[in-house]
């Protein structure tokens, strides 16, 4: 099975938008065996859209697009798909009364451009788009299908999740699909791919491996297919726990789930608590934690101490230590740590500085040094991280790298 | 004159790699008034390769590709385009003491893979490449012209503006294109889209109007096409002010630049300090503050108060206020601010308290319930928010719904 993915949009050509739509979905598409064929991006065009699909649809059977479902004028990826399916649009009175909840809950009017977005192709499934008003559309013509989504990224991603990979799933796993996930950190993809080399190989010719890296974290997701889901099941379990044995320090979860879920998961089994002190992460561990639902229940708060004056009237780090070894060292991180617990009353907290750039590098401390420390009932431990050269990735790794530290010592 | 962009190889399509080549190359392309006509991604196999140029150059006389210049086998750009284009490989001197030079400065020895480097098409100018020993190829057969460039981003950006860009803008500087990027905040993209309407009907036919939506900030994009790049910046200048009168208070930016940036800009004008003090948004409102480069010259820090005995013992909220009217609520928020801007020292100060669900939400206080108060020398200034239902959403919206009522105070 082939795929093609087009993103519509005039914002993509002219280079203001990077085109991170089609990346996420041929991963998706390849951890349940559709392979990508082609990507495409073009104009928000009538001809164009005609063309392009039609040049696909020679090589391809399913076409994946995104864009072009907005209210306003210039989107006209629906129209024009209604017409290529020799459809038209009607009235759809169930997205009528999701786009009426979703302007009702934000207390704003309805427009007539938001009408027109309970318009939709007779001829297709259309897909609930929770996030948003414009829904998916999914037709079919023989064998050929074609995908229509939203080219708002989250938008995109949850009818993705819960509509159209499910159903690609079945329509073309024959028998049975099992899929197992196991969550790495701490450790980069390629060099997770050399120590389980040996692992991997030996995998019988059913499973496939997919490597889902993200910053700090590397998903491994493990798909076998066969006609026995039980026997499957056993067979996954077995090489997940030869799995367990190689890497077991750089794995947090057998679940799919990200590590500040797995961090409050260990927190809430040892009724502790946790607080935070940032420099150069600047809130960004913070919002990773309190992005998990619940996370109330064993975090308690964050200092982000981006001024020195901060460091000092609130976390009680002292000005010799911040003259004598500067912000960014083990000692201010460690005082920082220690000062976070006790203010905040906590059973753990983690502090980080760093030096994320672009500027304020020098020969000795170089843009991409990073301390992060985790102070906790058992002492203070600390560590040193040597990061890159880019600000924005800084602050991720940095953040991933500290709430990493915390895991390894309360897993 | 119109380009497509061709990006070759297979990590690409299996989603390991997010495409951003192609958006550098069609914001240089554009500036010298080059249209990108499509983009494509490919895997790396002759067949694909010469099927994408059939079609491509269907429709344009230029096309830039990238990837698969590399010495390993699965890199076949070069003999595939060589073919292309009726010629074939010769050794090129210059080009192997290119190469021979890279590998002695670096104290590698030469491998046979790495002297292949320097055989390169009869018929095309060849393009030095100062970061690696793949150069760059441009091929020309009576109109139409491909470049090929190495798929590493530094690589190839050094190639464009050395060899590329110069060179192209000497063959096409007929046309002019010009685009102006206005930045709304505070506004959905269809309410936008009515109280412009009148404005958007009225455009002359050789503009485009773009609508680029992100959480909470929508990006109008205007472009223009023609022949003489003064007349079209001053048309487009006529036309951002005629816009600038009727959505004043939606406008923080002619600049292209984020929000958080801009608010920079403002406090930075008005040697102003600011920080922060976040329930709901727990750190983010802090991130998004701190994402920019030199936040730290007017950002101090934020106090994260999670739990309620935060907000009491670093905020000093009384407790009578938080029993009386709940942490979500006017005269907290209030608080909230008045206390960070009093223990951060600060001249504002941005607090937020909210529901941002899934839980916590009561029929008087429905999840999605946000209130949010900016402290400075002038006053406070508190305003309620009715959000969504979806956590991770309501986060992102709240934080920029912040930094937005910052930003209608100092603008």
């Amino acid at each position: 099975m082939k795929a093609s993915i087009v993103t519509i949009g005039d914002e993509i050509l002219i280079g203001q938008i990077i085109n991170t739509n089609s990346a996420w979905i041929a991963l998706r598409l390849n951890s349940i065996g559709i392979k990508v064929h082609r990507m495409l991006s073009i104009g928000d065009s009538r001809e164009e859209i005609i063309r392009c699909l039609d040049q696909e649809f020679a090589s391809v059977d399913l076409i994946i697009t995104t864009g072009g479902l907005g209210p306003t004028s210039d989107d006209i990826t629906k129209q024009t798909l209604t017409e290529y399916f020799g459809t038209h649009l009607v009235f759809n009175s169930e997205a009528y009364k999701d786009v009426e909840a979703f302007f009702t809950a934000r207390g704003l009017p309805l427009t007539e451009a938001n009408r027109q977005q309970a318009m939709l192709p007779e001829n297709a499934l259309s897909l609930p788009n929770p996030e948003g008003t414009a829904r998916g559309m999914w037709f079919t013509d023989g064998n050929r299908q074609l995908i229509s989504l939203p080219g708002v990224p989250f938008e995109m991603e949850v009818i993705m999740e819960n509509e159209v990979l499910p159903r690609l799933e079945r329509m073309y796993a024959s028998g049975a699909l099992v899929h197992r996930t196991v969550m790495t950190a701490g450790i980069g993809e390629s060099f997770l791919a050399d120590k389980i080399a040996e692992w991997e190989k030996n995998l019988p010719p059913h499973f496939k491996l997919a490597y889902l890296p993200s910053p700090g974290v590397v998903r491994l997701r493990l798909s076998a297919s066969g006609y026995d889901a039980a026997a499957l099941n056993a067979e996954v379990n077995n090489l997940v726990e030869e799995l367990q044995k190689i890497i077991p320090e750089y794995i947090f979860s057998l679940e799919d789930e990200p590590l500040p879920k797995a961090i409050g998961r260990m927190l809430l089994a040892r009724k502790a608590t946790l607080c935070t002190a940032e420099s150069c992460t600047g809130g960004y561990i913070a919002h990773l934690i309190t992005t998990i639902p619940g996370s109330s229940q064993y975090y308690k708060g964050s200092v982000v101490s981006y001024a020195n004056e901060i460091k000092e009237n609130l976390l009680g780090v002292s000005n010799n230590l911040l003259h004598e070894y500067g912000a960014v060292s083990r000692p201010v991180v460690e005082a920082m740590a220690a000062g976070a617990r006790n203010l905040l009353k906590t059973d753990y907290a983690i502090a980080v500085s760093g030096i994320a750039g672009p500027d304020g590098g020098t020969v000795e401390k170089p843009v991409g040094l990073t301390w992060i420390a985790i102070a906790g009932p058992e002492g203070i431990v600390s560590t040193e991280f040597r990061l890159g050269n880019r600000r924005e990735r800084n602050i991720q790794r940095a953040a991933v790298a500290a709430l990493n530290e915390l895991r390894k010592i309360i897993q």
